[in-house]
C-alpha cells in the first residue's frame, strides 16, 4: 500500500476512535492511564533493549553527545515516564466542563461546554519520553493522537508505543485512539500534514527548523513556538539585589531551554551600579557577554553586540546586554526583537510594573520573577504538551485544557425563530 | 509604489496602532463608537451617492437582482448600521477580563487576562454594511482591522470607511487602527494573505468559493465556515407537532442562510405518521423535496435524493429527506454528511436528547429548537462577526470575546527557579 493511503487509513481510524474517546468517562480514562504506567515498568527490559539499538546506531552515525543524551533511556527515566502518566491520571478531566451557561428571553438554555478537539498529530524529535507523555495528555483530554517521532528514536518509540497500545487493547478502546507513523520515510510527514479532513491540530515539538518546515507545509492548523528570545528588563527603580538574582537564574539555571533569558536590558540610571557586579558574576559562571556600546564602556573587555545578537536565541551560555534610555525604549525593544514568549521587568515602581504588563505583547509577562517559570508544571497545570507563542487558540504553556475546544449545547422546548 | 510594498506598510501601521488600541479605555472606545454612528447619519447623502455609482455599475454588468439587493443602501439601512455601532458601544468590553487567577505555592500570582488578538483582516463580498460592523467590532475588542471588500461595492465601502476614519482622526487614534485595501486589483488579496508577520487573523466572509480560496493561499491563520449543512432529526419519541413547527421554521423562515436546515432525518417508526403532513406543508411553501426510497414510498411523487444531495447546501427552497432506521444511524449520518455547524433533535426522550448532544460533533447542537438560532444576536452576544465551524480558537457564533486572546501576567517578589 502507498504511504499516502496508509496514512489516510490511519487518519480515518483516528477520527472514528475520537468519537468514542470524547465520551469516555474520567474514571475509565484514569484506570487506563494507571494501567499504562504499570505496563511501562513491567516492560522496562524490552524498551531499554530497543533503546540500545537506537543509541548504537546514533553513535555509529557519529551524532553529538547531547543528542545521544536526549535519546537515552534508563530505569530512572522509565520510572519518570510512568510517574508522569500517574500524574496525568490525577489531573482534573477538562472534558465536559461548562465554561458558560445562560438562558435567553425565549427560554433557550445555552451551554458552552468543553469538548476534545478530535484528532491531534504530534511531530517530535529525539526524546522517546515524549511518546508516553503525549499519549497520556491527548488521551486524558479525549483526543485521538497520531505520533511521528524522529527516525533516530524509532526503535525506542515503537517499543514504548506497543506497550501502551497493549493497555488500550486490554480495555477495548479502538486501536485508532493512538497510532504511530513508524517509518523513516521522510515523505510521511508531508503526507500526514495533508490530512486536514482527518486531523484537527498539529503540534510540532523540536528545533526551529522542524517547526518552520511543519508550519510551512501543513494544511492543518499548527500550534507552535519557533523560539524563545526572553528578556529581563532591569528598571531604574529595580531592587538591584533582586535583579541580580533573577537575571542570573533566568540565564544560568538551564540555558538550553526556550524560557531562559537571551537578552538583558538595563535602564541607564542604574547601569553603572548594576552592570559591573552582574557581568562579573555571569563571567564567573562561564557566560559570554555581548554588549551595546554603553555596556562595553561600563564593563571593559566586553564583546560587542551586533544587531543580529538581539534577534538570536543562543540556547547556551551567551547573553546580549543593552543599556536603554527609558522604560519606553525597553518595551519597544522587547516587542520588536523578542519572540513574544516570556519577558520580565524588575522594578519596585508600581506604575512601571503595571504598564509593563500591559505594553509587552508576550504570552507570559512577569514582574519581579524569573522567566524560567513559563512551564506547564511550574504554572500548576501538572503537565505540558508544549508552549505556544501563537495568539490563536492557545498561548503560553499548554496542557489538558488547551487540548480542548467547546461546543454549544442548546436545550429548547420547541422554540422557532420569528 | 508596488502593491506588495503598499500592503506591507498598511500592515506595519496596523500593527503599530494595535499596541495603542490594546490599552485604550472602554469609555474612550465607546465615545468613538457613538461618534462613528453620528457621523454615518450626518454623511448619509454622500454615502448613498457613492452607493448609486456601485449599483448602476452592477446593473450595467448585468449582475443578479439578489446581488444588487445585497449591495443596495438606503436611509433605513444606514440607520441600522448606526444603531449597530451604538449597540456595540453598549456591549461589555472583553479586554482586561481576568479569565482565571491563581497563586502558586512559591507565591507567584498568575493572571490569565483577556487581550486583543492584534491585527485582523476581513475579506468580504458585496454587503457594504459589513464595513461598519467589522470596524465597530474589531475596534471595541481592541484590534486593528484591515478591510478588503468586494470590488463591486468599492465606492460604497470607501465612502463609509472615509466617514468612520474621520471619527478616528478627530479622536487622535493612529490611522493604522482601521484601513481599507481600496483597489480592484485581485492580486491584493494574495499579497495581503502573505503578511503573516503583521496580521494575526483573517476572517473571510462570503460564499464558499471565496472562503476556500482564502483558506488555501493564506499564510495567516483563518477562522471560517465553508457551509452550513444543518440537520433536524425527528426522533421516534418526538412530539410530532413540535417537529413540524421546528422543521418548517428551520427550512422556510430564511432559506438562504447558513443555519437553515438542508436535510431532515426522520425515524422509521414515526415516518408514516409524520412525513405526509410535513411534506405537504413544505410543498405548499414551495419547498422541493428530495427523498430517500422510503420517503418516496410514503409521499408519492417525491423526487429521488442522490448521495450528492446529502452533501449539498441548497441555500434555497430545496430539502433532502431521509428516513433512518435508528438514532445511531441519524447521528452517523449527521457526523458524516453534515458541516459541523448546527444540528437539532426533536425528542421527548431524555436519554436520546442527552446522547444526541454528546454524540453530534457540531459547533451548536440543539434539542427541541430550530437551528436558525445559531447567530450572535440570537445567542445574546449583541453582534456577530461570523460563525466558525473550525474547532480551534473559536467555534460557533463569533462576537467580541472571540476577537480576543489572552496573556499570562505573573506578579512575583523575586522568585527564581530552583
Amino acid at each position: 500500500m502507498k504511504i499516502k493511503d496508509e496514512l489516510e487509513n490511519l487518519g480515518k481510524s483516528a477520527l472514528e476512535a475520537s468519537r468514542l474517546l470524547a465520551n469516555l468517562s474520567s474514571s475509565a480514562k484514569d484506570a487506563l492511564l494507571k494501567d499504562m504506567a504499570a505496563a511501562l515498568l513491567a516492560s522496562a527490559s524490552q524498551i531499554l533493549k530497543a533503546n540500545k539499538k537506537d543509541i548504537s546506531f546514533a553513535k555509529g552515525k557519529g551524532l553529538k553527545e547531547s543528542f545521544i543524551e536526549r535519546l537515552s533511556l534508563n530505569e530512572k527515566r522509565l520510572e519518570e515516564m510512568a510517574e508522569s502518566l500517574l500524574a496525568i491520571a490525577k489531573l482534573n478531566d477538562p472534558v465536559g466542563e461548562v465554561i458558560k451557561v445562560w438562558r435567553r428571553p425565549n427560554g433557550l438554555w445555552i451551554n458552552k461546554v468543553r469538548v476534545p478537539i478530535g484528532v491531534i498529530a504530534i511531530i517530535y524529535e529525539s526524546r522517546p519520553n515524549v511518546t508516553s507523555d503525549c499519549i497520556g495528555l491527548c488521551f486524558k483530554s479525549g483526543n485521538s493522537v497520531i505520533l511521528k517521532g524522529g527516525s533516530e528514536a524509532l526503535n525506542s518509540n515503537l517499543a514504548i508505543f506497543k506497550v501502551l497500545q497493549g493497555s488500550f487493547l486490554r480495555q477495548g478502546i479502538p486501536c485508532g485512539a493512538i497510532s504511530m507513523v513508524a517509518t523513516k520515510d521522510r515523505r510521511s510527514v508531508e503526507e500526514l500534514l495533508k490530512l486536514n479532513d482527518h486531523i484537527d491540530l498539529v503540534i510540532p515539538r523540536g528545533g526551529e527548523d522542524l517547526i518552520r518546515r511543519v508550519a510551512e507545509i501543513s494544511r492543518i492548523p499548527v500550534i507552535k513556538h519557533y523560539k524563545g528570545i526572553c528578556h529581563v528588563y532591569v528598571d531604574e527603580w529595580a531592587d538591584l539585589n533582586m535583579a541580580e538574582e533573577v537575571c542570573f537564574n533566568a540565564k544560568v539555571q538551564r540555558p538550553g531551554v526556550c524560557n531562559a533569558m537571551e537578552s538583558m536590558l538595563v535602564h541607564k540610571d542604574v547601569a553603572v551600579r548594576f552592570l559591573p557586579g552582574m557581568i562579573k558574576k555571569f563571567k564567573q559562571a562561564g557566560v559570554e557577554i555581548r554588549g551595546c556600546a554603553m555596556t562595553q564602556k561600563i564593563a571593559k573587555g566586553t564583546k560587542k553586540a551586533r544587531e543580529q545578537d538581539y534577534h538570536t536565541e543562543y540556547l547556551g551560555l551567551v547573553l546580549s546586554v543593552k543599556v536603554v534610555g527609558s522604560f519606553t525604549e525597553a518595551v519597544r525593544h522587547i516587542n520588536h526583537y523578542g519572540s513574544h514568549h516570556s519577558d520580565s521587568i524588575i522594578t519596585e515602581d508600581y506604575s512601571s510594573a503595571l504598564e509593563f504588563t500591559r505594553a509587552v505583547d508576550s504570552a507570559c509577562v512577569y514582574v519581579n520573577a524569573s522567566t524560567r517559570f513559563t512551564d506547564g508544571n511550574q504554572f500548576g497545570m501538572g503537565a505540558e504538551i508544549g508552549i505556544s507563542t501563537d495568539k490563536l487558540h492557545a498561548r503560553g504553556p499548554m496542557a489538558l485544557e488547551e487540548l480542548t475546544t467547546y461546543k454549544y449545547i442548546v436545550f429548547g422546548s420547541g422554540q422557532i425563530r420569528k
